[in-house]
């Protein structure tokens, strides 16, 4: 069954049904003009909003709708996770070639719904249009008490990762290159359903422990270090034997006759956080999230980003580039 | 000049500039992963989302950039208004060619801008992808003190409309058949620069007027009237020659061959407000709203669509549908 087969609005009515969901803030959801939320669990409003689009952000040959569904979700959470807050409300702008099977839609729509029932979304509205190109566009609200900015990273500061980096890029590789081998879920788990670190970056702030500045890594650690540094104005060293690795991502830089180091440092998706604070508050936060944070570097007075692996060289932003 | 010359985050800077805007409400605008804002300026949150893709929504042959950022912007204010509220945040989400200039898109960002400022909106975020196809994605918050939603239309309720209905189609058709005439620019700028009938909707709201429930016509009068009696569980009965019609767009539809009613009836992105309210509370609105709002018809118990033009008729909607 194809939605021309159902049309627009008998598509909506099952999309409502698989995410639909009750909260005692939310007046009106899916189906009017706008919908209807009371105000945010936390002092501040956050905003963020991502597009997804068919051969740009998503594979098909790769990724199951669900997949999809799920992991562009989670990147509008990670969006919120690295402002130092909580989501709440999603509204989903999809945009579908007549053609698509019904089916396929409510899939992706389950995706979405798993990612966002684990992290406390409601989907509260959106839209549904014609399109040569499948894509969807998520704006996604969430609240915070205090917001980490990009631009608080201090000189001296501690800079630190969640997880492991460049986990993803090794499952990107393994559907690119076709690689196989039982070490290799791992990587493909974290390419097509990453976690947003919403929990960790909570724990930090129930804890007390001052993050002066913090993005999710999306496009890149080079990349978006170098996003940190320039709204900061600060540089900054890392240290190439510090950043945390999987031993399955070495894996698969080892069967691709790749150096991980290009994963690590230019490997988009991993979706953790890049933090700056200052070595007291990173050696709390390395007791409240014991091995789940680890120090790269520290942010320097002058304002270029260097590598140190043995002796100091340049960093060359190269993440994702979209033009 | 292209994007591809200038890169993601140099059209960002520009783009910046263009929509640059402040409120002590607003805490962090574009270029972090969230925007932050304060709370809504009154109770409750609305949120609306909409797409916007070329060869669907928007025709470059008709209309400059500037006319679909300026529109675009408009059809999200315009649901805004249908809900009593006030527009106040928006992000945007591009998908863009490689190929496309620096200057058109900066033009469509005018457009916006303009749209914006006219409605007290500030561009708080947004996103840009590379995409085949070119198309903008818009979510827009607002807020009302009372909400007015499509399912509170009672039985023996006045239907009523703001404005003049089909002058977006007869431009529409003034575009599609090649029509000229100097009486045609009234359709053209209606089709191409429609205004969202936010003052008008808020003019009700300050003189205490009582709106059971509202939509705006984007789809059509048949199709957006179908809605609203779904949603409220009652039926309509809509007089014919009561439906406020302008001379041009008669003018249009004589040209074209074609029935005026058609355009009233299913011809869509007028974005009047469709409001049905008792008899009392719309003699009230006639006076503060004056020739501006107009009584089509009436809310009944038998929940079918029917249209009076010296005899009873079934109404089928027949609106623009995606699929």
């Amino acid at each position: 069954m194809q939605i021309k087969d159902v049309g627009e609005f008998g598509l909506i009515d099952r999309l409502r049904k698989i995410v639909k969901s009750e909260s005692k803030n939310l007046f009106l959801g899916i189906g009017d003009d706008a919908a209807v939320v009371g105000s945010a669990k936390r002092k501040y409003t956050l905003v963020t909003t991502d597009s997804f689009v068919e051969q740009v952000h998503f594979n098909r040959a790769w990724a199951t709708w669900n997949d999809i569904g799920y992991k562009a979700m989670m990147a509008n959470v990670s969006d919120i996770a690295a402002m130092g807050g909580i989501p709440e409300w999603a509204v989903i702008s999809l945009n579908l070639p007549d053609k698509t099977n019904v089916k396929d839609v409510e899939d992706l729509y389950r995706g979405i719904g798993l990612a966002s029932t684990n992290n406390g979304v409601h989907i509260v509205g959106g839209n549904v249009s014609k399109a040569s190109v499948t894509s969807l566009h998520i704006t996604l609200l969430g609240s915070a008490d205090k917001v980490i900015p990009r631009s608080g990273a201090k000189i001296g500061d501690v800079i630190a990762v969640t997880g492991t980096l460049g986990l993803a890029h090794a499952g990107l590789r393994i559907f690119q290159k076709k690689l196989t081998s039982s070490r290799n879920n791992l990587g493909r788990t974290k390419f097509l359903r990453p976690e947003a670190r919403i929990k960790w970056i909570n724990v930090l702030i129930r804890n007390k422990i001052k993050v002066n500045a913090c993005i999710d890594l999306s496009d890149g650690l080079a990349s978006d270090l170098g996003h940190v540094c320039k709204a900061s104005g600060v540089g900054a060293v890392i240290d190439l034997s510090a950043i945390p690795v999987a031993v399955a991502t070495q894996k698969v830089a080892t069967m691709a006759h790749e150096n991980v180091m290009d994963y690590v440092l230019f490997g988009g998706e991993d979706y953790e956080l890049l933090l700056s604070m200052s070595k007291k508050e990173f050696i709390k936060a390395k007791i409240v999230l014991k091995q789940n944070i680890h120090a790269i570097g520290f942010a320097t007075r002058d304002k270029t980003l260097k590598v140190f692996d043995g002796e100091f060289r340049t960093l060359t932003p190269k993440g994702y580039k979209h033009f």
